[in-house]
């Protein structure tokens, strides 16, 4: 048995959910998970995701997606179509500050994350011979203010390819439109506090000043615009007087770790819908 | 437009998403919310919460709950239909500790909780005023040793006919397997402690014993197997050395109302399924 | 016995501790509880809180006090005194929404929150009966944009000399620095939201439209600049795609009674130390 | 400047803080952080721990330490002292689970935990790259029922004179009571659940077929009574229904490194006092 997940999003109407169960159905597929959530049911936009076994040998995979883009249509759906056979291919992007790139190996390795990961990428030397242990290829591609552009391409080049999604595991380089524009798939972006708190640089010192009581770190899809991209995931912890920047960074560290690994996790799940500056994460 | 709610339980295979949405859009219902869980996808046990809305005018009620009856005896389903017009009638039983009733009865004046309260009963005469202010009936049923089953009786004559379902809300005596039978409907206790840890008597004092560093509440369906039923929330806090028993206690209070309003929320929603000696409850 | 509150903050310097307990404890208190803070061991800033107990038939009250100024006065310290026996008087007020007020109404009535409450203030008048049924003056004081110096001169009158400290218990008009200055002691306001995020009106529409994934609300002192006051308190919660603006806010009611509540607690109890635009609050 | 730790434990009575502080003062140190509790300021016991900066040249250690001890004697106290130079040396052993390992290890090395690790011991093979990876010791220890005293007899000389405490990062095998005895020192432990619930075998499974709604891990002080030992650090997570045991465990792993990691932090930096079955831990 192979699995597959639909992510879809439409306008509300009556009879979706009847109309994509049955289409599932009448090709032999079995729903094994089935979630679906409406902005508002009077006219409001409709978010669903279901996963579905079904036999290879029984299923014809090219009338199943014929179909599926004939009710897309009539929908006026966007909809996307993931076989869970094939592994996503995670290109990381990470500066010198490698605690989430060593948490996301880590769990790589373990097979907690499911994906392949073509290339780490730095603009710092420290990191290889963490890649390296992980038997990863390890790509320095230094950036300076001069050769911003320069470097971007390199990256592109590396990654446009080979990967499904980048990860910017505290990569303290702003990737421009045109870049984004180029690469055109998802990048996912660990930021270091609990957004839209604390925008921009050194969000801890920033957290210390105004004397907060619960900090947190916030995984996000990168956008043109910095730190304004679609929230996916918030992880915050408790602080106090007690803690100064020092010690704010240290578990903020553990709170970014956490925060990104979640969101990567929804990601290659397949539970997770943009849309507007939003996301709909199913759980 | 109305809006009802079907939950429904039953073996899973293929098709039941398809077949039930069917169903009601047959019935001129739209799905406004649909949840569904699988133990396990391949012969496991399939449970689905589907909140629809449908002109009264245009659907024939007695059509839908017979094509219902049949489809659920097709799928050996257990289920439940709530019209959502009709407000559930909660009962409130309490002793002397009477945080967790004013949360309740504060949440139903301000329309939180949509149920309607017949009455509120108690074995001390002090929570008296507090119910006569948010204009409820209350019922002083005095227990003790030697009448506990006498007064069992006389709780059970209240409430028989007159709820839809009781709350234990901090009601310091054991309801007896003859109640709960005689009763026959959905009985919430909540325990001032994070079950499986220190049941039974003063958990608080235990927990504080036992040095642990975090401390909660649990609501759970009151069974004949006391703190052994079906756990629906639990809410917890972090606790530290500092705090003594009068400490948890104060810091249990808020986790007690904040769990049996959640609880009780849920309930009344029908976001509930209870299976074996567990629930599903649907977010 | 009787229990005294030493609050004191001043430069660091070797030696403070010593001091400050050997003036305790010549005059025959018994420190029951200690905690201090330094921003800096080197050059920082120095805070302390004393909870001593002492016999008041043996203990010359006036001298402990003179030896206790001459002790601020060598360490340059900003200090304050307070004798358990005498209960701090809390004045309230209110706006429509009364979630927070009755939550300390409750508390207090309770004696979890051992103050005196001598009127709770409001213009809206639906407040009434709730105030009554505590048997609380109830002072209706109604605010439009043309009145409000005017009435916050009768706010002013009335709380003035009968509170110690006030409560912004969602009270919706925002006081001007006039009046802050004319009361002159501490005031303690709700911010539905987790500041420094979303200031302002409308906080969980805010949150809602950004799309986060964790709501918050903030218990500070209110100061002449609106919602950037010393943070005291702040309590959040998980919350996702499903949670529209009125779901967010009935979450965030509940966070924020626990954020105002323990505010208040932290703030009775002593254990609040302002310093530049902060707090200290002792555990 | 150095600085040291005194940690102390004795029966509360008037005037320790002023005599602790006073003793510091005169051996020329500057307290630099101070922390104290009293189980019950009227006759119970009291902790302290006391963080002072001192300037070596001018310091009289051995001095320092006799009016300790005379003073710790006269207060019938319990202390140690920890001089801020000198790195515990940690002793790890693991089974084949390595999350937790991984946590320690990169904490290690990002110096977030400053201690050196003579050895790592395992009773599986797998581990052995991890370590060496890291330039550490690796020690294959094998055991099985009819080996685990001689098992045990293998890791005491390993540990024995090389160690000043062990964690047990998920070693699966239970260390007899003879081996805590010949060791003597402390041995930190974490357990896979929210101790006192789920303790001994496959706490998910439990936790599971318990049907709870939050899940967590434990930190404790390994005793001759499993699971038993007092907590030093306990951390939790939210899950539902749709969490079946495979995820449980993923979450949970999060859980066990945040737990131990934080457990493990607190008592390096001498913030742990035991006593009777429980901690004090100081934040």
């Amino acid at each position: 048995m192979e699995t597959a997940v639909i992510l879809i999003q439409c306008p509300d109407q009556p009879g979706i959910v009847a109309e994509v169960s049955d289409c599932i159905f009448r090709h032999g597929g079995n729903i094994v998970n089935s979630d679906q959530y409406t902005t508002d049911p009077y006219g409001g936009r409709f978010f669903m995701r279901v996963e579905f076994s079904f036999d290879d040998a029984k299923t014809d995979r090219e009338r199943l997606e014929h179909d599926w883009s004939e009710l897309g249509r009539r929908l006026e759906a966007r909809w996307t179509l993931h076989y869970g056979a094939r592994r996503l291919r995670m290109g990381v992007l990470v500066s010198k500050y490698d605690h989430c790139l060593v948490e996301l190996l880590y769990r790589q390795r373990s097979r907690e994350l499911d994906v392949e990961i073509p290339c780490v990428i730095s603009n710092h030397p420290d990191v290889r011979p963490l890649a390296e242990q992980h038997g990863l290829p390890y790509v320095h591609i230094p950036f300076s203010a001069e050769t911003h552009a320069e470097s971007e391409q390199k990256v592109l080049e590396q990654v446009k390819d080979t990967t499904d999604f980048l990860v910017l595991a505290r990569f303290m380089r702003i990737l421009s439109e045109d870049f984004l524009n180029a690469y055109g798939k998802d990048v996912i972006n660990i930021h270091h506090s609990f957004l839209p708190s604390f925008k921009g640089a050194d969000p801890y010192r920033q957290a210390y000043n105004r004397g907060v009581k619960v900090i947190g770190a916030t995984a996000h899809f990168a956008t043109v615009d910095l730190d304004e991209g679609p929230i996916i995931e918030q992880v915050v912890e408790r602080v106090s007087h007690k803690d100064n920047i020092a010690e704010l960074k240290r578990k903020g560290r553990s709170l970014e770790k956490q925060a990104l690994a979640n969101a990567v996790f929804a990601y290659i799940e397949h539970r997770i819908i943009r849309y507007e500056n939003k996301t709909v994460v199913f759980g």
